[in-house]
């Protein structure tokens, strides 16, 4: 019994040492947690699947790091502050063990940069590519998160940094647009969570923008039984994005793997929130608001006349 | 604008009548919860793969019941109070929507069972087989919950329930084994977690077996820094594992997929933890001791002879 089973191994060499208080150095079968008194938990879990959410070939260390951030995004989004996560890695047989080391340095870099810690996980094999899931668990003070059925007619529609940077990316990384610095590329396997804004009180409604601007902002729209429209230049683009030409845009604001934010804003508190996101060195940009009808998302081209996308934005099924 | 995309026309028609307090009816990213004052929460996130953890002709709502209740299994070794999960589904494309109808209905089915509630979810595609993984969130008394590494040399060894009809179950799913009347095959799809049990202050050191009763109790021994030993014949079988035959004992000891229960109980508590799980209608068995001595697993036949395993338990690398 000098040998540990090597799925035990494994997690003993790459997963132990990230562990915090309450995972007992991942020796247990569960995390014991005592949530900060007096304040309401937020839960996400998010997975991530070979092939679909990241590329075969992207260096492990980012495929986790992607991993963490597209769930802390979620918890940016109602302005809570994140505390932990667990893990779900299901692996084919044969990975080499330079993968899980490199995999778990990408965890340790973001737990650092994001003050959280692992909480527990299960490794497990599969037949199929690379399966990840993770619950993130962040906190907020009770009522203050602003959830996607808030937004009124009247209310200014914001968005943080800028749009499309990861759809552009993913194209990039396949080869079918030029990116001669890598800045699209790297947007896409590395998303920047938007956390540290104080939301509450200043937005009336909240998401990330992961699966397409239309699509999430169509979502706010069902949500809040309320109507959208934007205008497509008004839609902050990277200087990367606008050297790739008009010709992307419809995919900029369809495209998905943005991982920025998207506030409903009452207009008596835009400038609060401008002044809050200028605090935390966020950019904020007012694209369009919403109005009294059925759901309803209207981008509206420079000439003003609507535009018309095949697609709105991912769906899986 | 009148449809909803089929990825999230599937979340609405399946998933969301499962949605408890604190997830706004899966229209939002993510669930709102405030947690029971004073209470330390129990966490777990486990995942079943197609082909690995269950067969591909298994029923979908057996598979679903089975992916939450591995995961109550371990929040029940903890003596925790089941309260919400949250579940990662990643399914091939094409997967027919009766699939999701079967999945959901088996869950709502475990919902009532456990009363328990869906907190979140993210469903993706995937090349590979059915992926799933699901976080479990429960609560316990601040400190009331036994780890592993508690275990003391003098403390008894004692199971719930039988061990090893879900491992030959898997062998009589693959018609490896005969089982006429099901009893196996059912013991491997659907575990029975065993929640209720009041463990504070009657077991020193708890754990769910799940990859094998030696391999199981040789993780305790390593947490605890103690050493173990059993009996063969007083490991607790069904009369159907019974019938099976002698030659299938060692695979009962190692095969997994047991969802028992396994103590480390000091003997002065014995009593009352017999009590207490009559009190649960749960059989326990006393099927060894703990001693001092570095960490190992040493099983006993009827002759007293140490048995060997080729295998201890399940490793999935």
């Amino acid at each position: 019994m000098d040998k540990l089973p090597p799925e035990f191994a494994l997690i003993a060499r790459h997963f132990r040492p990230l562990a915090g208080a309450g995972a007992d150095a991942l020796r247990d079968d569960v995390a014991l947690i005592r949530p900060p008194e007096g304040r309401e938990l937020v839960l996400k879990i998010d997975a991530l699947v070979g092939g679909v959410h990241f590329l075969p070939d992207d260096p492990p260390e980012l495929i986790s790091r992607k991993l963490l951030r597209v769930n802390l995004s979620d918890l940016a989004a109602k302005g809570a502050v994140p505390l932990g996560y667990l893990l779900s890695l299901s692996a084919p047989r044969g990975t080499p063990d330079s993968f899980f080391a490199a995999f778990a340095a990408g965890l340790a870099a973001d737990q650092a940069e994001f003050g959280i810690a692992l909480w527990g996980g299960d490794t497990t094999s599969t037949p199929g590519p690379l399966s990840l899931a993770l619950t993130a668990i962040g906190h907020v003070a009770p009522g203050a998160a602003p959830r996607r059925s808030g937004a009124r007619p009247g209310d200014l529609i914001c968005v943080t940094g800028t749009i499309g940077d990861g759809a552009l990316g993913l194209r990039a990384a396949r080869g079918e647009l030029a990116d001669p610095t890598g800045y699209l590329r790297d947007r896409y396997r590395l998303p920047r969570p938007r956390l540290g804004l104080a939301l509450a009180g200043l937005v009336s409604a909240s998401m990330d923008v992961s699966d397409g601007l239309v699509q999430d902002l169509a979502h706010i729209c069902r949500a809040s039984g309320v109507a959208a429209e934007i205008g497509a230049a008004r839609v902050p683009l990277s200087p990367q994005a606008r050297t790739a030409g008009p010709e992307w845009l419809p995919l900029c604001l369809t495209g998905g793997d943005d991982y920025e934010l998207l506030f409903a804003v009452p207009p008596e508190t835009e400038a609060a929130l401008q002044a809050e996101a200028a605090r935390a060195g966020i950019e904020l940009t007012r694209i369009g608001a919403f109005r009294a009808g059925p759901p309803s998302v209207t981008v509206r081209d420079a000439a003003g006349a609507p535009m018309r996308f095949s697609s709105e934005g991912w769906s899986h099924f």
